[in-house]
């Protein structure tokens, strides 16, 4: 099915200009643009990262382009490229492929992202998609994970928590809000996206960064879906937010001055929050009776089980 | 394991200049380079591309990074980074990552290539290794299938045939080949590599190209192994040569005057045979008895059933 998949494919995907060689060749030829390339990778794979037929394709082809997209938005990047392979079950391959490729092109052509190539294979074994997405930093450059100061603030975009009621398969990456923060022209000293939780990201940031934070912890944003989720789990809203994967929110760290900067910009595309304060102190912290209280990263970790 | 296994991975990987930021955030950082950037992703799987145990996990790695880089050397490309993607089966997932890893790495050292990122699932299925590769053309344009002119010379690197009994395991990229043409300054007009058999990817070529190539059959190389499989498949070596899969040559298309300087250089890294001259007719011809006849391009479509 290959070449003729492809064929349709050729067809149905937008002329973008960063891309001057796209499905067809050997590879992609790919434009010089101003700055360093940014490049990340992320698979899912059914029964591991979403489970069929509660999943719809669609969703699922959407869902694995967001997911890669919300990593460069934490890098501050625009996305301008993918590559795109299927593993396809043998049964009904086409079929599931067309209807995959809906939803990534729905994500590709939201984002402006090019589909420049890809590889397509049926086997024994359950629908699995890998995105491999290109971007750039065209002003500046990338934020990274390494980079946050004492006396940070820490940023939240969005709110939190019990994204499995159905928001974790149409996750809003925060790409346009990283590209308005780029033109306000402060600094990010360090940025990380919510995949696996709240917690578990912001402690990420902070192992590599070599800090803490003092977390006012009742300013964390909450989501509805957090305390729809938390009526059924019996545990307390703030307790998704804190551990609940697939946020697919930003965390990031400015100093007080730039925070306070963009906190008084109108017209953001998604809220930010100030949740806490880096210190030098490394771990989670918050006060509790006057004493700072370790707080404990909790939720999924990829991979592990 | 994801954790754990990304921390063993940056302790075994080379650091290179072209990557700034490698394993570790949220997206690797590339310096920019000269030139157009060029990707390709491939990816192979057990019981589809190879069989388990009768190929090494070893062999399994080193073999996806070179279908890549053969399809990079098909672009006159110089390899400079990769991602690497692997969904492994449940049991015994970090032995397996950790053997197929050092094959990917043998590979990536040999060629120096950066591994910038990647991705790893543990799932109810068989070993799937998907490789994304990024490098760039230092010195010109990249070489695309549709630029074979009339009158080209249609050079092969190495010989056809019977890659099955071994070598297919252990191909080796044509890199070193493309990068010193390119140093030699002569014009490609026209390339492609040999995944699927010398005589579809040919054809593939004259399709994007609009043209056709008139043989000479008795010319082109037949390797060794063609003669023994054919000893054992009771079909012709030259079958061989012409209709198997995965012998990972290059096939390139230049003026006369530039293939003659080509062939008159001392010293390439690979045999370069002419095999055929590139008419305007499309198809794939040979002459007997005073008569065109066309040929028929056969072997492995991948993906097909």
């Amino acid at each position: 099915m290959e070449q003729s998949f492809l064929a349709y494919l050729r067809g149905r995907t937008s002329e973008l200009p960063q891309v001057e060689v796209g499905i067809g060749d050997d590879a992609a030829v790919i434009l010089p643009g101003p700055g360093p390339l940014v490049a990340c990778t992320d698979q899912i794979i059914a029964g591991v990262d979403f489970e069929l037929p509660a999943a719809s394709l669609h969703d699922v082809g959407y869902k694995s382009m967001a997911i890669n997209l919300s990593d460069l938005a934490a890098m501050g990047a625009v996305a301008e490229s993918a590559l795109v392979t299927l593993a396809l079950p043998k049964e009904n391959a086409t079929q599931i492929a067309g209807e995959v490729y809906e939803g990534i092109l729905e994500a590709a052509d939201a984002f402006q992202v090019a589909i420049a190539g890809g590889d397509l294979t049926t086997y024994d074994g359950p629908l699995a998609i890998s995105v491999t997405l290109l971007g750039r930093c065209p002003d500046g450059q990338p934020w990274l994970r390494s980079g946050a100061q004492e006396g940070d603030v820490v940023l939240a975009s969005g709110a939190f928590g019990g994204s499995i009621l159905g928001r974790h398969l149409r996750p809003v990456p925060r790409n346009e809000l990283a590209l308005a923060i780029r033109r306000l022209g402060v600094t990010v000293n360090a940025a990380i996206d919510v995949s696996d939780s709240l917690s578990i990201d912001l402690d990420r940031l902070c192992a590599r960064s070599g800090v803490g934070v003092d977390l006012e912890v009742d300013a964390i944003p909450v989501h509805p879906d957090a305390d729809r989720l938390a009526e059924q789990s019996g545990r307390r809203a703030f307790e998704h937010a804190w551990s609940d994967g697939e946020d697919f929110e930003l965390l990031l760290t400015l100093s007080a001055d730039d925070a306070g900067q963009l906190l008084a910009a109108a017209e953001l595309p998604a809220p930010l929050t100030p949740i806490g304060k880096v210190i030098g102190r490394t771990g989670l912290w918050m006060m509790e009776d006057g004493k700072h209280v370790r707080l404990s990263p909790q939720g999924y970790i990829h991979g592990d089980q």
